[in-house]
This record gives C-alpha cells, sequence and structure tokens, in this order.
C-alpha cells in the first residue's frame, strides 16, 4: 500500500516535466515542483533533555504560535515517535508481534505526507493546506503540525489504540524536551482529515496530535 | 474502588495485631507484617540518559535474570509511567478528558501490590508470589517484575489501550535508559492475574508488561 503510493507518486513526479516539455507554454507557468519524496535531515539520536526531566515536563498544550516547526526538528520528531533505531528495522515503540501498523500523516501549511521511517523521508501527498478544514477546534487550525496515526482496517483496533498510544507518548516526550507543545485528538473533521490524506476504506484514522510552538 | 481497597486493607492491618494479642501464643510465631500500604522513595526526577538515547535503546527484551529491582529503582520506574508530574495531580502520560482511568498492578517475589501514584505508595493486596500462575510463557515466570494495567470496564476500552500504550512506554524508555529490559504482553493466565490481584468484573486487564535486567 505504502510501496505503491510511493511508487505512484514517483512515477507521476518523472512523467510530469516530459509531459510539460510536450505541451503548450502555458505549463511554463507551473512553478517547479518540489521533489514528490522529501528527504529528511538525519534525526538527533543522541541529545535532548535526561529522560526524568522530560517525563517532568510532558503536559499537554492547546495554545500555538503559529511558528514553523524546522525540518531537522521535525525529523527528529518523526523519528522519536515511530522511527527505525535498529539495523533488522525494529522501531522506537514496540507492535504486536511486530506488525508496525502505524503509519503517521501529516498536515502542515505545505501539504499533506506521509512519513516513511525505513526510508526517512516525507512522501507528498498533497500541496494544499487542509489544516484548516482538519482541525474543528479553533485553537488548533493555525498549528503548524497535525499529526495523524493510521491503521490498516484489517489491523487489530485495540492493539493498533495501545500502539498509537505509545508514538504519540514519544512524540510528546521529545516535545517536553525541545519546548514544543502538543495535544492528542480523538476529535478531527475526520472525512476532511482523510480527503487530504488520501486515505481509503481501508484505513483507519487511530488518533491525531497537534503539535507546535507554546505561545 | 481503589480508595475502598486501601481502607479495607487499612483496616485489616489495624485489627491484625489487636487480634493477635487476644488469640492464643501461637500468633507470636507469625512474622511482624511489614506495612500493608508502602511508602515508595521518592522518585527520581532528574536524571536519565539523554531522551533520544534512550529512544534509540529502547527494544523489548524476553531474557531476564533473577535479579531484584530496588524500591528506589521501582519507585523511579512507576512515577515515569504514570506517576504524578504536577501540582494539580496530573500525570506523566495523558488521558481522554484527565480521567487517568488507568491503575498499576505489579507482581513480584513479594506479593501483589497496587501503586498509588498520588501518595506514592504500594498497597499491599497479598503476599503470595503468584508470578508463576500469572505468566505462560516460561522466560518469564522468574522476572522480578510483572505489571499489569487496569482499566474500569466502564471506561472507553480504546481510550484505555491507547493510555496503557503511552505507560507502559514510558516504562520501557525508563527501563532503556537504566540498563532494565521489558516486553509488553498481551498473553498472560488471565483468571490467575486478576485472582493475584484482587480484581473484580467492573476491572479490566488492558495488558501486562514483564520487567527485569537483562541475563
Amino acid at each position: 500500500m505504502q510501496k505503491s503510493i510511493v511508487l505512484a507518486l514517483a512515477l507521476c513526479a518523472a512523467a510530469a516535466p516530459l509531459l510539460a516539455q510536450e505541451a503548450e507554454p502555458a505549463a511554463d507557468a507551473e512553478k517547479p515542483t518540489e521533489p514528490v519524496v522529501i528527504q529528511l535531515p538525519a534525526p538527533d539520536k543522541t541529545g535532548g533533555k535526561p529522560l526524568m526531566q522530560a517525563l517532568d515536563a510532558r503536559k499537554s498544550t492547546r495554545a500555538f504560535s503559529e511558528k514553523e516547526i524546522s525540518m531537522e526538528t521535525l525529523s527528529s520528531l518523526l523519528w522519536a515517535g515511530f522511527g527505525v533505531n535498529r539495523d533488522d528495522g525494529r522501531r522506537t515503540a514496540p507492535t504486536a508481534r511486530n506488525t508496525q501498523d502505524i503509519t503517521i500523516y501529516l498536515l502542515t501549511a505545505k501539504g499533506a505526507f506521509m512519513y516513511d521511517a525505513k526510508a526517512n523521508t516525507l512522501v507528498t501527498i498533497s500541496k494544499d493546506d487542509a489544516r484548516d478544514a482538519a482541525a474543528p477546534q479553533a485553537w488548533a487550525k493555525k498549528a503548524p503540525l497535525m499529526l495523524y496515526f493510521v491503521q490498516p482496517t484489517a489491523g487489530n483496533e485495540l492493539f493498533g489504540a495501545m500502539h498509537a498510544g505509545s508514538i504519540y507518548q514519544n512524540i510528546s516526550l521529545f516535545n517536553a524536551s525541545e519546548g514544543l507543545g502538543d495535544v492528542v485528538v480523538g476529535t478531527m473533521n475526520r472525512d476532511a482529515v482523510a480527503k487530504a490524506l488520501g486515505l481509503n476504506e481501508t484505513q483507519r484514522i487511530v488518533v491525531g496530535q497537534i503539535v507546535g510552538w507554546p505561545q
């Protein structure tokens, strides 16, 4: 499923310039597209506050500035959440029978993305800013980062909930360490989120997490 | 529910010496009982590995030595898991609408206990070693610490799973920081665990976690 999205998008990306060259000059008006697959910087795997201080600072935040989150910070945040931390592909959070059945999706001002932990990339789903439509909460609508933890509907729903609970907690501890804020949200405009993320009926949004710099 | 256990056990503790004095001398043979409510040492809220190193070291472990876990380490482990980290009683892991609907229970060689996060105590449920009966896995039976995350059956089961997922992840990161090992277990002898922990039909074991020093 994920690989097929990557392949499909990669094919589109490869095809686009060819089509543009063959089409009429109006195609020149198209802005040069960013790569469909965005390589993330290497995550920080050594720093951060001492663990107990991060746990002591862990809290929910519901007031954010509009300040962006840098790609460096985003890479470390996603790796903390559910990155690969071993050569055999195992992750920072455990999953029952190593199903690794949660995928992290992102909404930002720049578009909708899927985190590919193995490749350490963001796969671009859309370049539209869907945050306003996604979040019913007024305080959330301009937060720089909305995360959604998505499981195949064929997966065990209780396991998926546990796995998402570990992943959002990893991210929350990262945020506590970095001075970022977040809150876990079950309430969201599910249809709008699913549409923005290009999800289909084989995928379930387990829960979301709104992230940003505290106001 | 938790308060009523504490009260009932406290009453038993208060009554026991009186009954012993009134009974025949055979009562002298009883060892002096440890307090029914055991005060834990203050948890460490400042130390530990840098967060990203703890995340990098996070893994599941299924081979343990029989070495005990000290009360100091246990206190910090439980606080990391779901301790109180703010003056208003909020905790190291978030819960939907702050229901705080997970209680951590413990089985050790010394008995069965409930973690009272607010009081930073262990409430003794039994002094029997129920570990062998609780764990079907041969490698788990002598691990020094078996944790069970228990939710009221009236609570939302998916939320309980997420909350437990955060709490066991906090503990797993603590373990990674301290050199302890652990594995999350859905497979357990549920009737034996429920009996050992004194649970009733209003309580649900969400999941367990086996903890010890790696072999």
